[in-house]
């Protein structure tokens, strides 16, 4: 690993040769098998990029000249050569981000991985470069095909392409893939472009192919008539691009250093905005990656890399399974129910769904815009279209939640996967906002089911919807055992109440799997003798009407769940408990207002206090501090008097 | 009129003769000037689409068949063919809507102002008809050039052009403006295709420049070469549409009833995406608006229609123009302050801006997503952009906000006009959300000036944040006059508090204007005996750490704030209490959870109840309801006891 090592910043990587860039390359392949193997992560893109990313780092001068990586899964590689060669705790606490990370280094830019925003960010550091007058300095933005097929890089595509003053090189890793297999129009012309071979020998081609024709009169005319697309390729590759005003390079092998640096030095030259087309493999030099058609090797757990088999195998039941199969029961029954992946077909569960009803599923690229507003159109036209996402996407869709799906009062199912705190991913991967945003859009009804039993429920409850957005949101992790109601409230399940009593001292709301940590608090406060009822409302949004009766017989609300406290289901209970007169106090057990960095699931929601002990403790304080000392004055100002006897249990 | 009075339904338009059609456009232009003088409403968009949308009825049949119409402000003539001639009361309360309304008519399907949606709506449609078997149903998405600029027009470009044998048509009304001429690569690629003269005779002035070549070797390669753009394009000026796999047609004349007609003929007959670029001329027809750059015409106030002067001058100075002369003042003082707009230079106020610092403002097109990822670009880069945006669609670019701006720590300031309740556009235009949606953002700030002076004042602070998202909000009405603070209280303005006392019974929290019904439903209560503080937190998000402070001397909370009260300031305020320890109760004023259908602002407002009358009883009635009783119970659920005593000023 000599040649790796000795790299510390791109600019060791500047005096290597020829022979020695394949070495590094080599070596560089290596490191990720074995260091991803050992903590999971992605791996496929990351081999895809091995060469392009020292081409890169070659061919500009960073951090000056800015090097911006879309969706940003695929920077390990930009890890490596800058700087940052400790893999160990990738993705764990205290170790290297899964992506790019301006605390780690000033060689990243940007942290989002949400897909398609590269262009966005390039077109405005380029704007700024021309204010500012820093002529000399490059911006580069990689964008994978898959990515393109996002609004926000077309409306960014129009932007830069209108500029032609302005310097910016987009560099398109086509790997023909996002996820699955890249999609639509876009990936029909990538195709067109990849099958010419080298723009100068097209040239020729078409130079050789013209000289045989007939070039006389009608029978040109009409040769080039019927031939028009192929002749226009031939001597346009460049397609849409060109039409559109940016210069087009391509198409690159990807993994030709040389080639690749060729292209670069040539859209430096070019003062305007250039796309370099570069086509890559992804998994490149890892035989399992390349093999595997449902490119698990995406993202990996820890595994052995010889045998790819799992070192720490997940023995259990993912949420995302149980969604998948009981679907291919609800499409057996219901020839109405459809379904939408943005390009995410076997993350999001849909598998098999896809393979029963091949007619029935959608893969509309990486558009949650479209997959939302097309959505609108399958229901208006009669369908009931189920929308599968992970929860921190559907922000991209939120205005085509509210004015397309509920507006027209449309009958969408949305099943938000990886729904609240998603760990190792970091910030932007956390689907903790859902619950806040989605609270006011009016008519929505959100499910959040608490186990596999009440996912299979509420699904079907959700796909009975026929004139209202509804919305199912499960975690990333696997579903534990189902935990039993004992009673009922309106709509809601009671999970404990104590020894059968009407009235106790604190209501638990737990919000979907926060009922276990729930359940688990009450517990701890039963043993102190704080009377606790735990229940479930299932529909989390509109507050079941029950719950605020529910809540008059207690002497404090509190509201468990994994999802934002800012604008959550906590702060909907309080304000349905105004509404009916009743001001209780309420305390709300949530994600505090800020973004939280990579760690495994557990360990952020333990630091973030989301333990049965920490909540029991809580509690515990605030009733302390709540309960009436002797010299009390007149504080009439809760609603009903009734419910805030004290009790006779002696709760501290 | 005659002929038009006796267009009943679409059927009716199919036995008029082209002599008769001609007479019915001009009848309907001539009814559009005079009624939109008399109401105010769209006027521009409407004349443009006169023949077009007479060639729809007549070459579909609706409803059965769907015609939809992106952004919808162009419905107007959709309308009188399908049954609505009343338009004495367009836009008011109880009249048509200034949009598609499904319940005005089966002929409506998409009510949703925000553009660009059209196609994802199309998409699904056509999805569905293919899914149910109603292969002869047809479904026509009508889309300006200017919404062909958002990326969920994008999105389904790339969606519908990959299913070759699903039907569906795409009619480009290319006017060559959104509200400004319309931006971008995509612009010019469309004035390539216009500049053609018809597709057929193209072809055959291909054919004559290739007949006059010389077609030998070497100098016709290069001949080629050379004329490559302009030789492609003569063969092909479909251009990127047919590099994306739609069939093309066009450009046709727009105002040429039968081209139109001839082009969906075809268009019908090719059983896949299809789609029919039409020139059209925004305007047509009426002279005023022809010759007006500015496109004033696009909507229009109550006016004489042929001298173009205001009927009902307005009077008063908006916050519009309040903000866009700071901005210029700002600009000179700060030359690292830069602006963008999506597609509305003049309706946001950034003309003047814009005249004096040509090379610091960018219109990005119908393109919010783009607007805030480029301005995260932009502040990396160096410079501090203001986006100043109608409040309802900065709903677009949540995510880019969240992810982009936020995330990233990046100062740019967010200037959200027609905040709250705009009325007359309807329930889409309204922009009611952002207060509640922005306000789960980490680190940003909000600011809702009450005034005129406030708004210079905040907006000045907010471009001084260097480190975090800032958002200055306002609505579209007239600014009143200024409201001066008779004290302060941490970063907070108090605006009125009973004879000076620091104690009252009531805290009212005015956010924004809502200063002013503030202050007159404090003057209903005082003059009742209940003392009331009225203050302004200015920056609403977060919440001043005074508020919790001062409440404390008080018995009851009130927040006042023309947005949701879902997930608004009422909901920030009632947390920002219980976090202290203060469960005082709190009542929050706002819109309640639901689209609002159009009418006047102050008609919107009194309805919802938001007015000083209405407000001071519901806190009356409240009060009354806490007052404690003779025979109260212990009940010292709150947090400060000596808060809470009876005052002796006898609020009933």
């Amino acid at each position: 690993m000599s040649l790796l090592e000795n790299i510390r910043s791109p600019r060791d990587l500047k005096s290597l040769d020829g022979e020695e860039l394949t070495e590094l390359a080599e070596e560089i392949r290596h490191f990720l098998v074995h260091a991803v193997a050992r903590t999971g992560g992605h791996l496929g893109p990351n081999l895809g990029v091995v060469e392009l990313t020292i081409a890169l780092h070659r061919s500009f001068d960073s951090p000056a000249d800015r090097i911006l990586w879309d969706t940003g899964h695929q920077s390990y590689v930009h890890k490596l050569l800058t700087g940052r060669q400790d893999f160990s705790k990738l993705r764990g606490k205290g170790g290297l981000s899964g992506y790019p990370s301006r605390e780690e280094s000033e060689h990243d830019v940007i942290e989002n991985s949400h897909a398609s925003t590269v262009l966005g960010w390039a077109d405005g550091l380029a704007k700024a470069n021309q204010v500012l007058g820093r002529w000399n300095r490059h911006v580069v933005a990689v964008i994978g095909d898959g990515a393109l097929t996002g609004g926000m890089a077309w409306e960014a595509l129009n932007n830069i392409a209108a500029a032609k003053d302005r310097p910016l090189i987009i560099v398109v890793n086509d790997n023909e893939r996002s996820y699955a297999p890249t999609i639509g129009g876009l990936a029909n012309h990538l195709a067109t472009l990849r099958t010419t071979d080298g723009y100068e020998r097209v040239l020729s081609w078409g130079k050789d192919a013209v000289q045989g024709l007939p070039l006389v009169g009608k029978p040109l005319y009409e040769s080039l008539h019927g031939a028009k697309k192929g002749f226009k390729d031939a001597f346009a590759p460049q397609g849409m691009f060109e039409d559109l005003g940016l210069k087009y390079l391509g198409p690159i092998d990807g993994h030709d250093i040389a080639a690749v640096e060729s292209a670069l030095r040539r859209a430096k030259r070019f003062h305007g905005p250039v796309l370099v087309h570069c086509r890559t493999e992804k998994g490149r030099g890892y035989q399992p990656a390349l093999e595997d058609e449902a490119d698990r090797f995406h993202t990996v757990g820890v595994m052995n890399p010889l045998t790819c088999e799992p070192l720490s195998p997940s023995g259990g039941t993912s949420w995302t399974s149980v969604f998948g199969d009981e679907m291919v029961k609800i499409g057996a029954e219901r020839p109405d129910v459809v379904a939408i992946t943005a390009a995410m077909l076997h993350p999001v569960g849909l598998t098999k769904f896809a393979d029963a009803y091949p007619d029935r599923v959608w893969d509309v690229g990486i558009a949650e815009q479209h997959a939302a507003t097309s959505a609108a159109g399958l229901a208006t036209g009669g369908l009931h279209p189920v929308f599968a996402v992970y929860a921190t996407f559907l922000n991209r869709a939120f205005d085509q939640v509210l004015m397309d799906v509920a507006l027209h009062k449309c009958g969408v199912t949305f099943v938000l996967d990886r729904a609240g705190v998603t760990g190792t991913d970091g910030a932007s991967h956390n689907g903790m906002w859902d619950m806040s945003v989605l609270q006011v859009v009016p008519g929505l009804r959100i499910a959040a089911p608490r186990d596999a039993g009440q996912l299979r429920l509420q699904l079907r409850e959700a796909v009975e919807v026929a004139d209202a957005p509804t919305v199912v949101r499960f975690p990333k992790e696997n579903v534990g055992e189902d935990i039993p109601a004992v009673g009922r409230a309106g709509g809601m399940d009671v999970l404990a109440r104590p020894d059968g009593e009407e009235d106790a001292d604190v209501l638990l709301v737990a919000v979907g799997p926060m009922a276990r940590v729930a359940l688990d608090a009450a517990g701890l406060l039963q043993a102190r003798g704080t009377g606790c009822t735990v229940v479930d409302p299932r529909w989390v949004k509109p507050v079941d009407e029950a719950l605020p009766v529910l809540a008059q017989r207690h002497r404090m609300v509190a509201v468990i769940e994994d999802n934002s406290r800012t604008g959550g289901v906590g702060w909907a209970v309080a304000q349905a408990l105004r509404d009916a007169g009743t001001d209780l106090p309420v305390r709300t057990f949530g994600i505090p207002e800020q973004f939280l960095a990579h760690a495994k699931r557990s360990e952020v929601l333990a630091d973030l206090g989301l333990t049965p002990a920490e909540i029991a403790g809580r509690i515990s304080a605030a009733l302390v501090r709540k309960e009436p000392g002797p010299a009390r004055k007149e504080a009439a100002l809760v609603g009903k008097e009734a419910a805030l006897t004290s009790k006779g249990n002696g709760s501290t």
